[in-house]
């Protein structure tokens, strides 16, 4: 593949030089004089000091993140971004790779459970087509990069600059159609893509792909020791498996490409492995943070995101808010590389963004309180214990 | 006092007569034609079977709880019952009793936590006086048993007869202002009361004082060891330290009143105790169980009225649902006898219903999603993994 980087300059990709560098909006960092505030209003609220737990610590976090020291969340998005991956050819999935269409379509026409947990949180669902395989789904915002994603086990999924346009594409997808949401919950959709998600895990974490990979959907231990062994060829074929992995627990940070070493950059060991709705999460997440709006992180798939997000640029930690503790092994492995401690365990491994949408009503809830309660002044009673 | 029975004999209680027994509504068992039916199409919805993990037993539970196979829960009202505590007087709380009656004109006045946060989940806030001290507030549904109880460290709270006034208040407001919602959470507000929530939850369970008593609101570890000694008082002196102890773990099933044992019956167990506040709560439940109307427990108070529910009939136990696992010991010990498996913990420890109304929309997305979802038919997919 051969492409034009808009100076003009005819760039090699895949295994070649990249086209351009990723372009992404820089992300502030946390606001101190809003968290300050919001510090300082806690003690004043109509209940004992630290009565309201986490729900304290969320809200304080929330204006510093913000920068609005009596933050609301009142305006969500759940972003659906969907994709297929080449692969669902090793068999690592329960079902057909035309249940990712199906359930597209689904999602357009309210069906699926993301769409009612949404309408029963009051968020607004957010359809996007990162590439899924065969013609664009109408109704869906289409960000499509190819028709699928290329077999990851066999070779590189997507190339560079296939990795470069889902990111883009994700953060441009923030700037635009999630310019007004409060807060935005990832979510997914995309046969395979469990497979995706530990094979990411794996190579941005020091997780041995036997640790991050799962049941995903629901395939039974045969298939799973099948999936296990495409999650190490997707490393082994893609030069992943020993370059990323860190001698210290945790997210490696890989920092920027450096060209006398091995070690290929985030955006690199992402393209090899792939998901082009994992980029385009990514790069929502990106955006997000960029414009001060916390993201609210789902399962497997858009912790694999937020791991991408993360390597690309550590600045996006603090606006990645952790929702439920998955199903999938890989997620808490994410959750942990990311220091996001869960706010419930329902054992979900449906994706979506369903346990993303869970957590807004915890979220705006303790935004509520921060916002909205009496101070001990305004009902005339000493507020020391 | 002396009264009668409707049958006319009259029994001893609370070393006096009791009035009546108590007047309560028979409680429906679980529906099982509905639950089957919930059961059955579960597997029919557009995901992958078992991946919304405990939200389809929340699902399934309810249509079985509510007769209903297709739920919902849309109309939700959270009910703060306040009260006072003669037990004040011996220093167990961090706050004046004044802070009762000044949080209730909070709460009517929107400006309290579980305002903010019923609000943000959209849930009615209901509030009711069961007897604080001094006089009404107006504009509070008023119960009022009487100005605050008597100190039950140095004897009885109140009498049967005023318990079987405060749990058939509960009944009938569970009736009434209660009728059309499809869920109740339940909600308190009475300085005092997390010092008899570990007396009540020593009573009815096999746990030690020294076990259910904790640092409520916010008092130190001296105020602690008080609080401890307060809690025996008001088991030795009222005769509930050895009398009620179980033998096994779990909640005592104290039966009905055994003139020929020493047990006191769980109504009399209550009123040595106390809170009207508690009384009203128990009311509720039994009252919304009757007419098939899930209850969310909150923290150690409403779950000392669930205790209280289930000793005096163990058929409300599937109407009630948890919500948090919170900070005061007793509550674990409560969730434990009733066997309710919380659906988060926040360390949230001020009561009025927060924790309650926080999980009104988990249970909102199961039947939601269990609801309103496509089937794999609808989508023309085989659902078969």
């Amino acid at each position: 593949m051969v492409g034009h980087h808009p100076d003009g300059v005819t760039h090699a990709v895949d295994n070649e030089p990249s086209p351009h560098d990723l372009d992404r909006p820089e992300i502030p960092s946390i606001d101190g004089t809003a968290e300050r505030a919001a510090l300082e209003r806690q003690p004043t609220l109509t209940k004992p000091p630290g009565s309201l737990g986490r729900l304290e610590d969320l809200a304080v976090a929330i204006a510093g993140l913000t920068g609005d020291p009596h933050p609301d969340l009142d305006d969500a998005t759940v972003v659906v971004a969907a994709g297929d991956h080449g692969v669902v050819d090793r068999g690592v999935s329960a079902y057909p790779q035309a249940a990712t269409r199906a359930m597209l379509e689904n999602f357009l026409n309210g069906g699926a459970a993301v769409n009612a947990i949404a309408d029963a949180v009051g968020a607004e669902t957010l359809v996007v087509d990162a590439g899924i395989v065969g013609d664009p789904v109408p109704g869906a915002l289409s960000v499509r990069i190819d028709s699928g994603t290329n077999d990851a086990s066999r070779g590189p999924a997507m190339s560079r600059a296939d990795a470069i346009e889902a990111i883009e594409a994700g953060v441009r997808i923030a700037g635009s159609e999630l310019a007004d949401a409060d807060v935005v919950a990832l979510g997914e959709m995309g046969i395979g893509n469990t497979t995706i998600a530990a094979a990411i895990t794996a190579a941005l974490t020091d997780a041995a792909p036997a640790e991050a990979t799962g049941y995903g959907t629901g395939i039974d231990d045969e298939a799973l020791e099948r999936k296990v062994a495409v999650v190490e060829d997707a490393l082994a074929t893609n030069g992943l498996d020993a370059a990323l992995s860190s001698t210290e627990s945790g997210a490696t940070s890989i920092g920027e490409s450096d060209p006398s070493s091995e070690l290929p950059d985030p955006i690199d060991a992402f393209a090899r492995v792939g998901g082009f709705e994992v980029g385009v999460l990514a790069g929502v997440a990106l955006g997000c943070a960029a414009d001060r709006t916390p993201v609210v992180v789902d399962g497997v798939i858009s912790g694999a995101a937020a791991l991408v997000a993360d390597a690309i640029d550590p600045a996006v930690r603090p606006f990645l808010l952790p929702s439920h503790a998955g199903a999938e092994p890989a997620h808490a492995i994410q959750l942990d590389a990311l220091d996001l401690d869960p706010l419930f365990a329902y054992d979900l491994r449906l994706g979506e963004g369903t346990g993303a949408c869970l957590a807004l009503p915890i979220y705006r809830s303790a935004c509520a309180t921060h916002r909205e309660m009496a101070t001990f002044d305004d009902i005339g009673l000493d507020g020391e214990p």
